[in-house]
């Protein structure tokens, strides 16, 4: 074993309680090897959590702890605690659906869970990185919060104006210029600096996952990339100028290239990265050939933020049902994000994997 | 074998004569399951097409008639014609990029091929259907053709006002609402009419396909479908009415659905076509799972036109390296849908297969 000062502590949200949060939780860190990487800190409710467990025959391998309780509490030596918000289990197993009970649990989760991660490296209590369970965005809403999702909240609450979704997939690796935007509105939002910020966001994130010299494709947005213009100018006034920026600081960018071959060659191996100008348009290539594997990290905050690539799915709640796959591979990235950043900085944290 | 008042007669146009062509029309018909098919009627150009045979080592297996011959002669019994247009020959073989004479050769093997499938069925030099080899758009361009594609130039030929463009592989099916537009133009061309047409259309193939109760899925035009106007509007104001038309027709369309789900659905057996509201939104997931097999289908003009789902493909012309594969299923997609077109008019032409 190498020698370590210190396991990096990583955060999990349990989600909406309505959904299979608990579950893929439960599940994911009821495997060894997942356990071994960190100590993990659960911001759920634990009645969820044993409940699940109960239903996968696992048997309760965490600590309780009060979420009231002292802070400092949870930097113990124990691989798992539960910081439990009992006050939100008047719930009950049998809700699968959106609540405004649900959004106050799954934000409140979060705040506590970001508040951690923004606490001083080594500080008692403080998180290295964050994973983060499905949350429903109507039970968000029916809460009353305005936030489209994890990304848009994180990206607020640490004022942190370029941000970017990444996913993570074995097979295809893709970060978005735009993301929950009508699409009719890329017009005016489409700007030089939005699709240079995933180019080098996504160049430096693939750096710290190992790739050395990243080779970074980008897609047009107009079919077969305009053809150099004859159906639409965006390649020609932002986004080959956003691919020049980047090259002149040394990143392989390549591009604009038609989105229609481009992720047919990224699966070859010609590219580490693909850069997408809209959320389908990097999306529908991860979900149909990295489902169920992908991993959306969220990129160009302070916080080290990852999830798994599906939602609350109340259609399949309480049954044992759930796959934990996407959720372990979240956490596992997770690990390999902070323990890299530890890393670059000095800190004793040593590489998970 | 089944009685045959009369084999189908398809013309095949050779495309550029700088592209691969020659090469992949030659190497289908080559292949006597497909050659037994149908009478083929090949536009194009002698020298190419045996300079293809020679390096491929096929031996010659058509009847060559200059094209200015008495256009009747080609109802002959043989079954593979090659109307010979060596009045283009001063290319050469050596030249594989885009030129004038190349965009003027193409543009006019496919205005003769048309001319002949526009005669009444059953007329001398009649043919029932068309295979088109790549053109290449910017050698039109330069022989002063403003047509961006074969789709285009055949429907303004045919004066057709609904015309849709479909991808019939072997995993998805999927036909496009808009073609080769500026993305951003959809605020403007997305109607009502633009996203009920391929909804019929795409209809009306499947079931001359042999589908008998097609499940048509609808893709939506934002994220996640815009998750009930949370970003976007274009799914309510025009796919949702869009939809219920068809629906009121017997139709059984669904959707809108969120564009990075329903591929994996129609995948997995869900639906037998989707329908995409832009070219790369159905495109990208088109040529990763059907790549090298798909097969362009132009609909709603009384021309039935297929064609392979690749270029010119300038790069590898004259090495013996095209792969037939999707010219083939080009060709089988034709003959398929005349035949059973025949077989609707009640004409004595039989089902091919």
């Amino acid at each position: 074993m190498t020698l370590l000062a210190r396991r990096p502590a990583i955060g999990i949200t349990m989600g909406d309680p309505a959904g299979i949060g608990a579950e893929i939780v439960v599940k994911a860190l009821a495997d060894p090897a997942i356990r071994g990487l960190a100590r993990f800190v659960i911001f759920g409710m634990n009645e969820l959590l044993s409940y699940a467990a109960d239903l996968a025959e696992i048997d309760v391998y965490w600590w309780r702890l009060p979420h009231v309780s002292d802070r400092a509490a949870f930097d113990l030596l124990h691989e798992v605690v539960v910081l439990d918000y009992d006050e939100f289990s008047m719930l009950g197993p049998a809700v699968h659906r959106p609540t405004r009970e649900g959004g106050a649990a799954s934000l409140r989760f979060l705040e506590d869970a970001l508040a951690a991660v923004e606490r001083p490296s080594g500080s008692p209590a403080a998180l290295d990185g964050l994973v983060t369970a499905p949350i429903c965005k109507a039970s968000w809403q029916l809460a009353g919060c305005r936030f489209l999702g994890h990304t848009e909240m994180i990206s607020q609450r640490t004022r942190s104006r370029r941000v970017s979704m990444m996913f993570v997939g074995p097979r295809l690796k893709v970060i978005l210029a735009t993301t929950h935007v009508p699409l009719m509105d890329l017009r005016n939002l489409l700007t030089i600096g939005r699709v240079f910020d995933p180019i080098e966001l996504g160049h430096a994130a693939c750096v710290r996952l190992g790739i050395e010299a990243p080779r970074i494709a980008v897609c047009g947005l107009n079919p077969h990339a305009s053809e150099d213009g004859l159906f639409g100018d965006e390649e020609r006034r932002v986004i080959r100028p956003a691919i020049e920026m980047a090259q002149h600081q040394g990143i392989d960018a390549r591009g604009p290239f038609p989105a229609d071959a481009v992720f047919r060659d990224a699966l070859a191996g010609k590219y580490d990265l693909v850069v997408g100008m809209y959320h389908d348009q990097a999306l529908i290539p991860v979900k149909l050939v990295d489902f169920d594997e992908a991993v959306n990290l969220t990129l160009g905050t302070p916080v080290v933020r990852t999830s798994p690539d599906h939602g609350t799915a109340f259609d399949i709640v309480g049954r044992n049902k759930a796959d934990a796959g996407s959720m372990k591979a979240a956490i596992r990235l997770a690990v390999k994000m902070v323990s890299d950043a530890e890393r670059e900085k000095g800190s004793p944290v040593a590489k998970a994997r």
